[in-house]
């Protein structure tokens, strides 16, 4: 059989990886394996380049968004040949959706071995499809030119970062003996990468009554800043979905930057007033009863910002698409018009009234999700990242999770809004956080990644996880579905687990914390945050129904509007 | 926006599994989600059609993967769109290389959300690339001909089960509303499917020294028989792997069937006496030592009987491939030559000396996965499913597992032998299985499916889980990269856990045995196979290295073989 030259090969993949330190990269996510070794040994070996090991795939691949997204970094994956990389499929996805930078390196047998039964050989080719950036299979490592590694690494970097960022993947095959020298192997010359170039940016719509609504966005605070200025400038108010991490920060003191659109698109007070012009920035809003009330009410100009070049637009009145990053817009976008107070203002009274009435409605509600929001944007301090469920937890949030001056980064999967791999998510950003990291979840979110949650000890991070427990319960219970009774809807569209989660905490040595009203939450959440290491916060949420409580909450603040 | 004709689609869909029922199927395992209501709904209300509920689509596809192979029927898998279906690739590969015949029914948006940034929308056209038989987008539920979606059931059934079996993709676009109608409409006219071709047969190779080489295949008692009879007509021996089950049932009794090939093929006297052909049937065989063999003797004659197509080749030997299921193939096949009985008998012979041989290594060896083997070998009643995990279990039982006369069914996913989604595999194999169902496998196989694990207790499934615990040891320790001091082996290529399993029973309800000695897995396995409902047999085997009782193993026989 065909050998390779384990110099060659150990000298070029030094190369590549040494030139994604170059390029920006810092963290390695691998996955044990054999046909992986040579791409393992040398990314351990790169200086400068951090390694985690990550048992499921699956996980790891969710870790590295997890920590791409916090540290607004590209993080490189590593994993062997057959089912290892298909595991990776669901966070690709999540990524390309969210414009998160991953280098996905798979370890792949060469092509004499393709095709013929070898075993964990599969077709890895385009193995996730149209989901990446990049796909390319480089040739088999150790027969490459000198300075092809290097020239790959800047390029692969380049693809996932640049203008529409997300992953890229490179296939990588890899000949027998795949151990590494004994001896270091010279390194090859670096390259560097060229410098992005510069687009042109369209003027704002000189528009007095205009609405900047920011989607899922994973923004730092100087870009907060400057999308909180250009609101002030223009006097638009800005919509701000939980997951743009907008609502939070030093730069919503005296802003126009509001919280309560979910409840305010439900009134009638908002079909009354309809901007001239929508900027949506991000991708597509949480909130439901905006997308209802741009479908009822078609404002005449909807322009997206959208460097990920998704536009969303399911209710099909986007007038304009721009492809720039919200905030490279946003410092760039011109003010050619005087700004109308009385526009600024009647949207910060509805949001005050909003306000008021939801905090009216929810003062005698039962203990239930929308309490633990409120507890949560209470007692999280400064800089701390908040990782949100899919599923009712983001809604949660953006129902009930006010505007405040301090600055905490929101992180959710609103690129493909899957409920896997989260545990994982939540483990990368407290990987990646300076501060405490709170995860919000469901019980279904955090069982699907129950893999994640056995290596979170072992990844030593400090993590609490505030899971509400209505078993397996929710977020079924908000389609029209659960009103037909002839459909056995418990049955079909729930999964009651039927476990006592408890059980999670000893499992990895987590500090286990059972609440069932507002003072415990209020206690352990102080505690868990004083704490390092790994706490499990299990919330027993009264049998009352969710979902009552945000059409309570709604509710109240359209009667309160349309009043 | 447009939307569906309830009346219109639930006809369609009724229509659609009331086929996959005439066409053989019998179950449907499906994750909840909204998308997928209308086939959910329509498979719930087709009689003779059961259902499953699986939280993690990953474990749901695993677990269809387990049922189908034991029944050896089809089995549908329907999940919601985004990543979701993500996460059922790694199953669909192994289905892939596996010849696993999976109905993969993914719901998605229609295609006026497609590209546009609605929720929970990604690119699901050909998702799972190569790796299946058949993809197919119909047209949006509701908008087809009568009788359209009817043809669509049998001819995706028939794709997924004749000729070269495997997993079938239909991506099905579904507008809103999603609600059936509570009337229920009537069913279109059912087709029945076309009866497979027969496909011309090549004789078998006039040579009376000639070797059968079983490979990982499902085969049911009949098969196996069939094949043994060629066997002794012929009177080539076989070398059975233990994926195959052929080692074990009525049909062994006066039979060729060997089990000691992994030692065998490493003694020179399995040098000297090469056979003139080798029949390979099924996938490839597990055993290290067969394939090095095959490249250090390169038989004059190698046919590969496959009709997966896969025709395992690795080092390049195979001289002539034929595309027919084993069994087929073996019912069919002539034999022409005088069968030659000293052949047969120095084989025989061979495996007499070498069984010898390793039981006497083995007799004062310490408790450690060579003894779990014997103990399984000798325990499990007659129709008990063992399913094993890949990476040291599937060569444990390879290794020691002896010739019975019990019939007993050995499952292995050894189409792309990956560790993931196996406890789900032995929970499919479980819920289909008449007698008692044994898992034997590895921490880490156990920990990377452990939302399989979660599920366990709702699936109502009787199993008994046999892990060997040795903190992620073990298979890495058998890579050359081990015995490399200047790399960090043990912290990039190991993940140990550092977890108590025994934290993993009472999280699902599961009876718990830790065990240490011989006597003690005697005694809980004997208990658990007398005990319906789950059990977990912990197994904490000594400090030696399993690697090492191997190597002590074949080089007993290989002595006494070589003597």
């Amino acid at each position: 059989m065909t050998a390779s030259n384990p110099e060659a090969v150990h000298a070029a993949l030094r190369a590549f990886f040494a030139q994604l330190v170059a390029s920006g990269v810092r963290h390695v996510a691998l996955s044990p394996g054999s046909r992986s070794t040579p791409l393992t040994v040398a990314a351990d070996q790169t200086p400068d380049l951090e390694v985690s090991v990550h048992l499921d795939e699956r996980s790891g691949g969710f870790f590295a968004l997890g920590l791409a997204r916090a540290t607004r970094r590209p993080v490189a994956l590593i994993c062997t040949s057959g089912t290892a990389a298909a595991n990776y499929l669901p966070a690709v996805v999540e990524a390309f959706h969210s414009g998160v930078p991953l280098l996905v390196l798979t370890a792949d047998r060469p092509p004499e071995l393709q095709g013929r039964g070898a075993p964990q050989t599969i077709d890895q080719v385009e193995l996730f499809g149209t989901h990446v950036r990049w796909f390319h299979q480089p040739a088999v490592a150790g027969t490459e030119d000198p300075g092809e590694a290097v020239a790959l690494a800047a390029a692969a970097v380049q693809l996932a970062t640049q203008e529409t960022p997300g992953p890229v993947h490179l296939n990588w095959p890899l000949r027998e003996p795949l151990e590494p020298p004994t001896d270091e192997p010279p390194m090859a010359e670096l390259l560097t990468n060229p410098s992005a170039e510069i687009r042109p940016c369209p003027p704002l719509p000189n528009c007095p009554r205009g609405l900047l609504v920011v989607g899922p966005l994973d923004l730092n605070e100087k870009e907060k800043s400057v999308i909180a200025d250009l609101a002030n400038a223009s006097g638009w108010p800005i919509i701000a979905d939980p997951a743009s991490s907008l609502r939070h920060g030093p730069h919503t003191v005296n802003s126009l930057v509001l919280s309560t659109g979910e409840h305010i698109f439900r009134s009638s007070w908002a079909d009354k007033h309809g901007p001239e012009v929508i900027v949506q920035l991000g991708g597509l809003p949480t909130s439901k009863a905006y997308r209802l009330w741009l479908e009822r009410t078609r404002p005449p100009q909807v322009i997206t910002v959208d460097h990920l070049r998704r536009h969303p637009d399911p209710v099909n009145v986007v007038t304009q698409r721009i492809n720039l990053a919200p905030a490279d817009w946003a410092a760039r976008a011109a003010v050619t018009h005087r700004p109308d107070p009385s526009w600024a203002l009647s949207w910060q009274q509805a949001e005050q009234q909003a306000s008021a009435a939801v905090a009216s409605a929810m003062a005698d509600a039962p203990f239930s999700n929308p309490a633990v929001v409120e507890v949560l944007g209470a007692l999280l301090p400064s800089g701390a990242a908040l990782v949100v469920g899919n599923s009712m937890p983001i809604r949660d949030l953006d129902a009930f999770l006010p505007v405040g001056q301090r600055p905490l980064g929101v992180y959710a999967n609103r690129g493909a809004n899957g409920i896997d791999g989260q545990v994982s998510t939540a483990l990368g950003v407290g990987y990646a956080s300076g501060g405490p990291t709170v995860f919000y979840t469901g019980d279904l979110t955090l069982l699907h990644d129950l893999s994640g949650w056995a290596a979170a000890r072992r990844l030593g991070v400090d993590l609490t996880v505030v899971v509400v427990d209505n078993n397996g319960g929710g977020i079924f219970s908000f389609l029209p579905i659960a009103k037909q009774n002839h459909v056995d809807h418990r049955r079909l569209f729930h999964t009651p687990h039927d476990l006592d989660l408890a059980h999670l905490a000893p499992l990895v040595g987590a500090n286990y914390h059972r609440v069932s009203h507002r003072h415990g939450l209020e206690e352990a959440l102080a505690m868990s945050l004083g704490h390092p290491g790994l706490h499990l916060i299990h919330v027993l949420v009264e049998a009352t129904d969710n979902i009552d409580l945000h059409r309570k909450a709604s509710a109240a603040a359209v009667e309160a509007l349309d009043r």
